[in-house]
């Protein structure tokens, strides 16, 4: 493993079905704190539709610019599942049956019941690397630095333990949330001045309400766990001066 | 009102807290539910993080290719709150203070409590047309084409209503949803003739897990209802010769 080194990915969600509003990503957190277990850190996150030539143009330059990059959807049987075939296209190799994944789905389905949709499901780039679905049989895939995962939530989670070995990071990344009784205006400027005390230090300030009453929850994240305690005391220290309630710490 | 024309849109979420998947985006859905009803479609999604060349930069590039372009996150009193000045900087306007936006926020609060903590939330591209706020008085801002808006999701619904005069959409896109107990691969190869007879209408295929049992929801998307119910029709005359299961339509 690489340490002390910021290791970068971008995750692309593929699907008309997401952009429309009907459904609620909630991929995308679920991939980036699995991710910032591992000390990677998502810089940046698409949603695009199913339509060949953006997937190929935006996984050739994500891929480009980031360390790894995640694509969840698109890898099912029916007609508007066309990530497969447009990662083919994107690293310009043959689109194939895959006989790894169609022995695993033919050991998978009962006899006669891997049909032809079923069978769309084992093309893929050429020689790609295969990610295991413990859940659905379906494999997704792996072509360089690019990882195809299924957009299913509770598919996709199942998948991403058996990743783990595949992907470098660097150090994990830590964080601790403060929350306040308070409202954002009353901490904004000594928060900004613990900021500019630390500015290696990622300092977010998030307002919420809960049973009615208002709060501020203040997220502190780095690699190193020495530097946010430190954040973290100068925080309450200044907390405590203004004799603001600490809801948890 | 233009109609027949197609309008699109883009969405930029703005904040650090959803790419570590601390915070769950659900603006996403909201913003785009609303934009189809207003007759706009959903091109793309971006999340950045909180760092302003990113944003000036998608912002610069996302305004060039989208009739629209919605921002959510960043306009809040403390340290990470930059869309604004990134945002001025993007149109090379000057940063500064709104006076109407002065004035709202002046008679918002008590007196004695505009601080200069909220008083931040009155910088702004200079000349911004302000979003009004029903929910916390501070209001948002539209520059050109770019509206950007808060990022907390019970303050961002509030403040679309009163933005509806300001966009100018397509016709209204119509969806429908046919409901079936079968799996995705049963039907993929009739859905896909479906689909090649009918090439102007996005249909989208979605398999669910509902209490424990599988199905497969069908979206049917046009401007046009009468292609709607034509495709529609097609696909439940093959769902019918398969003698699948209906559950809803």
């Amino acid at each position: 493993m690489i340490k002390n080194k910021k290791v970068n990915a971008a995750i692309l969600i593929i699907g008309n079905e997401i952009l429309s509003g009907r459904t609620q990503d909630t991929n995308t957190s679920t991939i980036a704190l699995w991710l910032n277990s591992i000390g990677v850190k998502v810089q940046e996150v698409r949603v695009i539709p199913d339509i060949e030539e953006t997937i190929i143009d935006t996984v050739n330059h994500l891929r480009k610019v980031n360390d790894y990059v995640f694509t969840t959807g698109g890898i099912g049987p029916t007609h508007d599942d066309i990530t497969a075939q447009s990662i083919s296209k994107a690293f310009n190799l043959n689109y194939k049956i895959h006989k790894e994944a169609f022995m695993i789905l033919e050991a998978y389905y009962k006899p006669g019941e891997f049909n032809e949709g079923r069978q769309k499901m084992v093309w893929m780039p050429e020689n790609a690397n295969l990610i295991l679905n413990p859940t659905s049989g379906a494999p997704g895939f792996n072509v360089e630095n690019v990882f195809c995962l299924p957009g299913v939530p509770s598919i996709l989670k199942s998948m991403l333990g058996g990743l783990k070995n595949n992907i470098v990071g660097g150090d994990p990344i830590l964080s601790h949330t403060i929350s306040l009784r308070t409202v954002e205006s009353e901490i904004a400027q000594s928060l900004t001045d613990v900021q500019n005390n630390n500015k290696d230090i990622e300092i977010g300030s998030y307002p919420f309400f809960q049973a009615g009453k208002l709060g501020v929850s203040i997220v502190i994240r780095s690699e190193k766990k020495s530097k946010i305690d430190e954040c973290s005391e100068q925080i309450l220290d200044f907390i405590k001066k203004m004799k603001i309630e600490v809801i948890d710490r």
